[in-house]
């Protein structure tokens, strides 16, 4: 059987996601051998090489996208890399995992889209939301019709501390680093295009994020090619921890997800009733989906079935970034129309 | 001791609201006496009259106003009679407890302002989910410094089922027949004041509505004065009944509030966790805060002290709503300061 | 219609339950007229007339057994006179409302059952808590199959406060004072009756209680006629307020409710989320239940049914607690039988 | 430093709970080598070895024993060789990792707790619920003093269906069998020992089970060494799934925890509010705890430290469920000290 054929992967970038990948690449997914690990701090590839029985730890990447034996690579780098990588990897014939997002610039990742296509192979980009057993579900209720005709969609996504002002300086604003991955869920969840967006905005968390000429908390509306309309609010700091809720509204019913707890515990006492914080962060919060977007990966090249989130998918989400910060920007609602 | 005295209140409209009122000032308010209702509907007035051991059931509204042992109205009218009531009701020297809306104009709402300001008599206008427990509590939360700096609020308002078209062509539309509550919960909410909208909304529920010149689902946002943003959300029907939910999100935390239930049952079974939903609609729902409002409103009158609902705050939702009636046909940001 | 005659009823006790029961029959049930109160503190009696419009107020109660136009009692006197009092009315041809329990002496509850059974008068027993809109929706759900057989049956019952150790010597012990309550719920959500009980316990709260021969917490395994088994705990002090909660599990299912609240406020900080407690005590709790209770008990004179809860309901919890009493005190399963 | 050793283990036994061990050493434990793994079914055994790089498959576990670069060894195999195995590892001067229950007979217990004794070996029983984040959170409330002392501890424990009546046979009852976990529960979260028993049951789910001599349903009370009482509910058969909740009630307050689910969505429509049943057994419901168990075992090793379940953790709970087994038969509360 085909399905038993073990596959073969390189992973590019040894930090903190590529770490995760490799751990759940080469110990949770059944079939699966990390060939090679590559990064340019050679140290950082090789420790996590020794740890995970990696036969291979490279300084350059380009030793894997050399090596005929493996079938796929996780690139992992940082994101101006993205989309070189994912050309050259095609050209190498290897199916390409890409973290997101793709690229800032829609001319590049128009060039990623282009190079997978003509080499045929499998590409897909880390929306790893997407694989989180929430927000499936409430996809899932909506695509078998339990929600009916999609009215109205709400997301909460607000980070449990801000990022320095010095990395928001090269992030690409708030819309392009945090809220594309809401973008996303709102095309997933509705299973629809976004059309139009109005941005509303402002910084009130971190007077140094408004300084490098950022917002941090945000209200979104978006209106969609099905008719529904939804909403996005998005803060930089939440004191009680990473907040990540949806909701769908139709004229069958309505869905929601709470956020996740360390544990279910509730204690009573003379001051009230207590539960606790959601978890942290993203790597606490999502580690499930993870491994859940990887393992798809995997099956799409072993069963040669198109993979579940694709390059297009990684494109959509930063043009309405871009239309959402041109919004913000003229104080008016934005067509999608007009950015591309 | 001053607190002692009896209050005399004459009740206008024998209807739906009417009865609630009536009742309540009758039975569940200490000190007052319901001396008089008064209905176009003879019969209506007589029987609830009857019901309630209250002495006097007119016809004519004017015998309230004549009757000067009577110390306050409740106008339970329909809404075109609101303001030309309490004008007539402050030259009478009578405390005034006026339903929503106060009328659909605004030069008509400026002369009830003016006319219980030169009588210096008691007015408070019928926003009763101000005093329901739930949202009291996000105020109460807000007012104390548990918040923080307010960054986001979100209302969540949805009816069980619309009204008929018929209805809707004489309701002034849906932002000033069923978002106004919202409006006016987002300035009790924040403390502060709305100083732009922008809506978007369409015709999901029924076309017929559409048909009537209106809208049945929407989403607007709204920027405070104090820097804070909002988002509402409202459709004219949810399958599972009424919806009424609101968040507030600051720089010191967040709190929310769930829907009211019939009760607290759970039943597991083989299919899933079964709950109940929330209570069906308003009278259900709110059957407290009806009571709290006019309670409220009679120790205003009994200790002199100001009431918690004025009639300015009456007029303020109405240029609200206005202003995202503007902003939903013109699709753009609109400034109250437009509206007036 | 039959239905339309006013019942007039007459209130004996004037103290804390007296003045609930008088005031709900005097303002939320249609159709009833409390035509007397009698207490032998004539001036509480006659400061609750004046507040609900109650024509007569006595201090003793014969006047209102001597009143022919008087339909009904509420008997809200102290435990001691119960039976007695039912016993007079029912002699006197009045339907008879007696709050629990009937008495402590298995004799005198026989002799009041045997006088209102030969009076043909209606007659019930205070156990509210039948009422309270979570448990009745168990009770529903058992009866109407959704439970299957029923197997198992938990009851947790805890009062947020010790009474007086004074108070307790003349209860008759936690059982027949506290635990009554939960030995008639035991009954009523099961349908079935218990026929054996084994009690653990100790005095975990208050010295004073157990040097006052009685015990503050307890364990009671039921097991019931229909084979099922059941366990109820009790503290005289559960520091976060009044804990009343049961669950039904069966064959097809398990339903559980949970405390109810002031309002439905979640709040989220750095600390944690934070919810309310209970809401305090029985008054607050049940305050819904001793409105129906009466309601149903009116209608039941009214329309010549079967009242929901029979002075033999009132007979039933006193044999358990009687049994618990000695299980505990000879730490061995006791059969309902050993008791009468 | 010596926290940087590497551990070699050897697993015993490759079925289910064999293979879950196997894994979470190899892939989720750093630090850790799975050296060899036994299993009388030599192809389970290779088959596994495979899949997870481990360089030695035998169908003999003497291998293991034999084998001086082994650190420790995990015992999965079936219960009757659980005590023979310790005591030969002991022996050989490995580490003991030993699936629950030890055994049935109190004296094989006893030789395998002086076995590991005079070796001076780590010892570990894999109660595994120890570890799982819920409970874990009610015994650190209990030890931290959040719940003062403890008066009241509730236990439900129902599974999601019955083993065959042919397993029911063999498996020293349901007490032995299914309660170990939640007697070991009840100390663990108490920090106390129980003393005495008072158990209910019967047969409610399967008749091949009472024709098995066993029981499927139980009520029972713990009486503890500290003064505080118990309860635990058991079920072989909850319609709804796995259902895994307890309650810790004290002087100082409450603490409860819920059932996990698969995700958090609530779907509400026309016909309710709709939620995730728990997890379906005991393998979805504890996987994490079964990592976090031979974590904190290989810790234990490495730092010189005791192990958190030691042997007379897993003979305790056979103690208290051989009393409960009395109880049920002779209808009375039975002392441990009547067992040993």
């Amino acid at each position: 059987m085909s399905n038993s054929k073990v596959i073969k992967v390189g992973v590019i970038g040894a930090g903190r996601i590529g770490k995760i990948h490799a751990e759940n690449l080469a110990t949770r997914i059944p079939g699966v051998v990390v060939e090679a690990i590559a990064d340019v701090n050679l140290a950082a590839a090789q420790e996590l090489a020794e740890n995970l029985h990696i036969p291979h730890a490279y300084a350059d990447y380009r030793k894997i996208m050399e090596d005929n034996s493996i079938d796929a690579v996780a690139i992992c780098s940082s994101t101006n890399t993205h989309a070189d990588l994912m050309i050259e990897a095609a050209a190498a014939g290897k199916h390409v995992f890409c973290e997101k997002p793709v690229d800032h610039s829609l001319e590049k990742i128009d060039r990623a889209i282009a190079a997978v296509k003509k080499a045929g192979v499998k590409s897909q980009i880390g929306f790893n939301r997407r694989f989180d057993p929430n927000f499936k579900k409430l996809r899932d209720l909506v695509q078998e019709g339990k929600i009916g005709d999609l009215h109205i969609l709400r997301i909460t996504s607000r980070d449990p501390a801000p990022p320095p002002a010095e990395y928001v300086k090269g992030s690409g604003g708030m819309f392009l680093d945090m809220t594309i991955h809401d973008f996303d869920m709102a095309r997933y969840l509705s299973g629809s295009e976004v059309e139009e967006v109005y941005a509303a905005g402002g910084v009130m968390v971190d007077p140094a994020i408004g300084a490098a000429g950022d917002i941090d908390t945000a209200i979104i509306t978006l209106k969609f090619a099905n008719g529904a309309i939804g909403t996005i609010d998005n803060s930089r700091k939440a004191a009680y921890g990473y907040d990540q809720r949806a909701e769908v509204f139709g004229s069958g019913g309505m869905a929601a997800t709470a956020n996740n707890t360390p544990n279910s515990s509730v204690y009573s006492n003379a001051e009230g009733v207590h539960s606790e914080k959601p978890l942290y962060f993203f790597l606490e919060r999502y580690m499930e989906s993870f491994t859940a977007e990887l393992r798809d990966f995997i099956t799409a090249i072993r069963e040669d079935t198109p993979t579940p989130v694709s390059v297009e998918d990684g494109l959509k989400p930063v043009i309405i970034a871009m239309a959402a910060k041109k919004s913000l920007e003229e104080n008016r609602p934005v067509k999608l129309s007009e950015i591309r």
